[in-house]
């Protein structure tokens, strides 16, 4: 056991949960990677999105928000999954009961931690699924937008194999433009072309 | 093309760079999962590493580190083996010309993003590569010390691969002492407990 090995329970606590979470790696997305070679897995969606994090922030809210609150909260927000599981987008049954699954998943695996630690994971997490402060709606806006790219660059794969439509797209995607006016443009047109190309239904 | 899509060069630029990095999510590494289904690939490594540098700065340096930049530095530390590929820790040979392949990767790859945001993301590479300050050193630690655990996990997986002594990995990853006593203290342990289980050979 790696716990005994430790010098404090505090680190054992920490590297407990950071064993657990190697267990994101596992859980499949319904995206594809832009080379269509497999799945996205949810631990590389999330360093994708803090990539994203770091780097678009200047087409976020004026007045700024704080980038690295928005870095970490991107990094956190898909650990529940791992006993939740991936819900996908437009998987409305999943979605009815997706909000207790995952408070469930929330208190067993931030529970890991210390007490100080798990408090500040679980608020994070919190505070991106509630999307009421400028930096959990920029976060929601990049968690909605890099899925679209990937659908755009593989051809529409997760779109075409569920059957999705431009207009369930739209409607899914809307509270991007509450992070970003103009990644939500971007997302606009985005669509319209996939619908030219005809990898998204209209 | 989705740089067509784009109201301006700027996000037409950080758009192009966050559709190449996705290919880091295909350079695998020697180091399996703890559930030993795959080996793990480079973007959910820098994921992980993220996470342990969120939640073990208390372990590093007395007198603080800027924890913000070590997470964004483990975020993109790895992002020139999309070209350069990963060079196994104990693959001497492959280090012989890893810091040439590694620079004109890094060249071409933070070149696609705009100027200064290019020049950002290179000079973080860069020091966390040349391993010169609290933040780097401690960026360091973490990324030796996590396939140490990943090892452990896997009753010595990659080691005894690869035919790895405890006197190569002491060797090896004795710059973990830089980042965090603490970590190297906990590391050694990790070494002695894997010789006596048979995972390391001594």
């Amino acid at each position: 056991m790696i716990r005994d090995l430790c010098d404090g329970d505090r680190l054992a606590r920490q590297l407990d949960f950071l064993r657990e979470i190697d267990r994101l790696k596992t859980v499949y997305r319904q995206t594809i990677l832009t080379d269509r070679s497999r799945r996205e897995n949810s631990a590389e969606h999330s360093w994708h999105l803090a990539m994203m994090a770091a780097l678009l922030p200047e087409h976020g809210e004026e007045g700024g928000i704080d980038v690295n609150k928005v870095i970490r909260m991107v990094l956190v927000h898909d650990i529940v999954e791992i006993d939740a599981g991936d819900t996908f987008a437009y998987d409305t049954k999943g979605h009815g009961d997706k909000a207790e699954r995952e408070q469930r998943a929330a208190d067993r695996i931030f529970g890991l931690l210390p007490d100080d630690q798990g408090a500040e994971m679980m608020a994070l997490w919190r505070e991106f699924e509630e999307r009421g402060t400028p930096e959990a709606k920029f976060a929601n806006a990049l968690d909605r937008l890099q899925p679209m790219i990937h659908n755009y660059l593989t051809e529409g794969h997760a779109w075409q194999k569920h059957g999705i439509t431009a207009r369930q797209v739209l409607e899914r995607n809307k509270v991007i433009a509450e992070g970003s006016e103009a990644l939500w443009a971007f997302a606009r047109r985005l669509v319209e072309s996939a619908v030219e190309k005809g990898y998204l239904a209209p």
